[in-house]
């Protein structure tokens, strides 16, 4: 059967009918009373889901739009920065710096472990003239399923007092606790189509007070990724330029249903969608990417070494019409990921886990005994 | 009766049906095959759009940055160029290239007056040292409703040899010709919520075989926006970033649907539409911003001195649900704006004169033969 499609990536993760409804509606203009007012909404739960008081500004771009807007909006050219760099988008960060002129040092781990807190320590105490001025960190590294230790690195960044922290939440805000007025996070970047429930289209960025202090100096040029314009439009309920109305429409209707969820809902669910799977591959004889420990709640990476993994991922689809995740760059075809992210139920994570237990024999991989990844799976969700 | 909206502004522009239904549909992740194929037939159809067979490449952004994209991926800091400005627009790119740090210089006209040729004749001429690198042009003025002679002030440039020509398209392209090879245009931009019949955000730039030799020298800092990145991905059909791929889906449908129409009925569409506009403002003794030369296809802006158009405006939207457009910056108040751009037929025009017909004597406009707006456009619309 087809046109049945279950997206288990991590993005574009799936969509709720209402928000689909919603985009399926006439736009309407953005400088109408009707849109302003619309748009008064979307900003107090966009607040309420970062956490803060301070601003969340949209913006018309992707994830990466949002982040380099994060980035550029802060700093001059020459600025020394420290970017965490353990996998696919911890990499571009380094290279949104170079390319703007930055003096960037990145950070690494291996691909599938955490940073390491102590390094950005090191590093920041040894800065004694504060010449760091900014710590960029992807929190939940799309890439391998590895959550980074954001709040103990944030922890080392307020020590210094002088960086800005700089946050690549997109797929962390909304899946996990990122409580950006209580950490004091600077600056949070995100996108729609991962916790938002929503296509892709629209990214987010919130802003300390500092960072709109930093803002004031910050020489890097730009215009559509300008945040003070849109900080100030925003003031106003408006956008500096032609917002995607539809996509902001069928934002209304998911922060509204997020609002009704809860945040500790939200978050729990999740992490038990994350626990059900990895208790399910663990079950399965398969071997996770990233360790428990730093296991993010959005993505669960499975590396199948003497497995090619795209003909998992193949089979999935002709199947079971369930679109998973391949590695990137050097992962390629050595790891699937799966997403958990978003508008995804525990009974999609039963499907999905079932369905493997169908598949992985056809590719080889047979020494598990049948049911037992659905057992383990239901041990969880049977708490 | 409320909740039957019908816009005529110019962008968000009205969606037909069959564009609306495809953005309800569930995302399909941007690296399956089924998106590759389809991201190829897009760019056909977009190459086809732009008479081109040079790269069309999509962003995920407004109009206003793909301008920018346009702008800032063929320059380095301080390179001089000259930019039209006769509008709200012209004084965006003006600012856009200061943001950037390029030596901008201005060639104005009125707001309501198109530029002029000679001015851009006589600095690309005395340019002995061709230190000129790009003419900024934009083509619709939406926010007067001036189309500006581009053919005559590319011609100009053409004779210079080395600038590169850049064109605001965004109410001009799917509205008015735009011929981008026979022309010789080297970057063309414009805007999803426009001629191409879709919601906003989805931004297009079409770069020419010149334009990428100066872009292998620009030095100018870009990654989000670095339209390097885009034509190496379009040329494998696939995307840098996560595109908004519902937008993508409802754009193929438009597209087809446009390469059904053709594109002599498209224009002629769009230029009769704007005749029976025209010729009926002026049966009813308004005032035209624009003059009939450089009247634009997508928009006519209509002055009605001692009457404050918001008052118009307000009765349209409340008593008909007819949304137009107002003035910007120091037009405010002064004109109102209507749309007549992409998804309009020539029923909506019908119905905006008739509506207007109504609502002008209850704002203490009555000096005109009830019905003469509408026969003035019918004799339009029955040749």
């Amino acid at each position: 059967m087809d046109n049945k499609l279950m997206l288990m990536i991590p993005g574009p993760t799936p969509v709720p009918e209402a928000a689909l409804l919603a985009l399926a509606k006439h736009p309407i203009g953005h400088r109408s009373g009707e849109f302003s007012s619309m748009m008064g909404e979307v900003t107090e739960n966009l607040k309420w889901l970062h956490q803060t008081t301070s601003d969340v500004l949209m913006l018309n771009v992707s994830g990466t739009g949002a982040v380099e807007a994060g980035i550029i909006n802060f700093l001059s050219p020459g600025d020394r920065i420290l970017v965490g760099s353990n996998g696919k988008f911890g990499e571009r960060w380094v290279e949104v710096g170079q390319a703007f002129g930055l003096n960037v040092e990145a950070v690494t781990s291996e691909w599938g472990q955490p940073l390491d807190p102590a390094q950005f320590a090191a590093k920041l105490q040894a800065d004694t003239n504060k010449e760091i001025k900014a710590v960029i960190i992807t929190h939940s590294e799309t890439s391998t399923g590895v959550i980074n230790d954001l709040e103990a690195i944030n922890r080392h960044v307020k020590e210094h007092g002088e960086a800005l922290i700089i946050v690549d939440a997109v797929t962390s805000l909304g899946a996990y606790n990122v409580p950006v007025d209580a950490w004091g996070l600077d600056v949070v970047a995100s996108g729609s189509q991962k916790g938002y429930m929503i296509p892709p289209g629209l990214g987010f960025v919130s802003v300390s007070p500092k960072a709109w202090e930093a803002y004031k100096t910050a020489k890097l040029p730009k215009y559509y990724l300008d945040l003070g314009k849109y900080r100030k439009a925003t003031a106003k309920n408006t956008t500096p330029f032609t917002p995607p109305v539809n996509l902001m429409v069928a934002l209304h209707t998911t922060l509204g249903m997020m609002k009704k969820e809860g945040l500790e809902s939200i978050f729990t669910r999740h992490q038990r969608q994350k626990n059900a799977t990895r208790a399910a591959m663990k079950a399965l004889n398969l071997s996770l990417f990233a360790g428990d420990e730093c296991a993010s709640p959005a993505i669960t990476a499975v590396a199948t070494p003497g497995i090619e993994t795209d003909k998992i991922r193949s089979l999935m689809k002709k199947q079971f019409d369930i679109a998973l995740a391949g590695g990137q760059d050097h992962l390629s075809n050595k790891i699937f990921r799966i997403g958990h992210l978003g508008f995804v139920s525990d009974r999609d994570i039963l499907s999905c886990i079932a369905s493997l237990e169908v598949v992985l024999p056809q590719v080889g991989h047979d020494n598990f005994t049948p049911g037992t990844g659905i057992a383990a799976a239901a041990k969880v969700f049977g708490q």
